[in-house]
């Protein structure tokens, strides 16, 4: 039986390996990529390698970054009394878009979750709290995880930590609709969200 | 404005150079790609690479190959009397999982249509006829440009081109659903669509 030919048949294959890819649509990306510009081609290639050698997680936060400590860490203008906690560096982006929040995060890179197995040591918690130990700055925890059942779950874990040694958490509260993503939500949602926040 | 580090950020903008692929999706890949195993995200960029130098169009027929003349036209095995036309490379493959022709193939590299601007003399036309003209061996020229109005349009303009010469020129027919890809059909369709070909 013919087959495609070798380059092809591993650049299909490459393409299976992103989520939501099949082989029908990788076949079809993959014959698009012959016909794009070769400019463009040695740039996708590039940058896929640049992005997995030049990033790291932020040794501070957890937040995806070139340089480390992070440019949000290293910034003597932020608000060093505030710590914004999220699922991941996506949402961090969201929460910088809506241009209201000036204080410092951590990303968890992840939830608890029964379901998939995920325990509070497999998520940047214990960084968290060596942050916290740390610094006598910090007067307040704002948890942002998604309001998923997950993260609310993680969000009441951190508040049984985090309240005992005197400091304020507090959680995103309004707008955000049962189930949605915080990085899907839009800017006023979000200004909304922070502004009506809870003490937990 | 906080934005992504520029790896991150060059990364998201190839990934949005595919089709189909818009700024949201395109930022979930990249952080994807992130997460992949180092291997993994080597061998997608080499294999961008390596399909865009490495592969071309067969000189003889058009279909992408490695090695030119393709595998197909230097196989001394097949029926030289047939040459089947096909629309674009990935229809060889469909055709061959069928297992039933064994004859050659031309691909057109498009299709003849007044909508998108694309003439006879946009597509690989003439170096089918030449094909024609060189050879005597050909008997049958199978048309199997897709069941849409510009596939009908453009195997009714081969067929007035190539029946002069005294050629037998067939279409595929049965099976085929109006408005059907041929990449998408299964073999037993495309077997019976082979079979119940009409002499146009």
């Amino acid at each position: 039986m013919m087959q495609y030919p070798e380059p092809l048949a591993k650049l299909i294959e490459s393409y299976t390996k992103l989520p939501g890819i099949g082989q029908k649509t990788a076949t079809r990306l993959a014959f698009y990529t012959l016909g794009m510009e070769e400019d463009d081609v040695t740039n996708f290639a590039k940058s896929l390698l640049s992005a997995k050698r030049d990033l790291h997680s932020c040794s501070i936060c957890g937040n995806i970054t070139e340089d480390d400590p992070c440019p949000i860490c290293r910034d003597k203008t932020r608000d060093r009394s505030k710590i914004l906690v999220v699922e991941q560096s996506q949402d961090i982006m969201a929460m910088e878009r809506m241009h209201e929040y000036h204080g410092l995060y951590h990303v968890l890179q992840g939830v608890i979750s029964p379901v998939a197995g995920t325990g509070p040591e497999d998520i940047n918690i214990t960084s968290l709290l060596k942050r916290l130990q740390k610094s006598d700055e910090v007067k307040e925890v704002i948890i942002a995880t998604n309001a998923s059942s997950d993260g609310e779950l993680t969000a009441g874990y951190l508040a049984k930590l985090i309240k005992p040694a005197g400091i304020k958490v507090t959680r995103l509260a309004h707008g955000l609709s049962v189930g949605a993503d915080i990085d899907y939500a839009d800017e006023m949602t979000l200004f909304k969200a922070v502004q009506g926040r809870t003490e937990m």
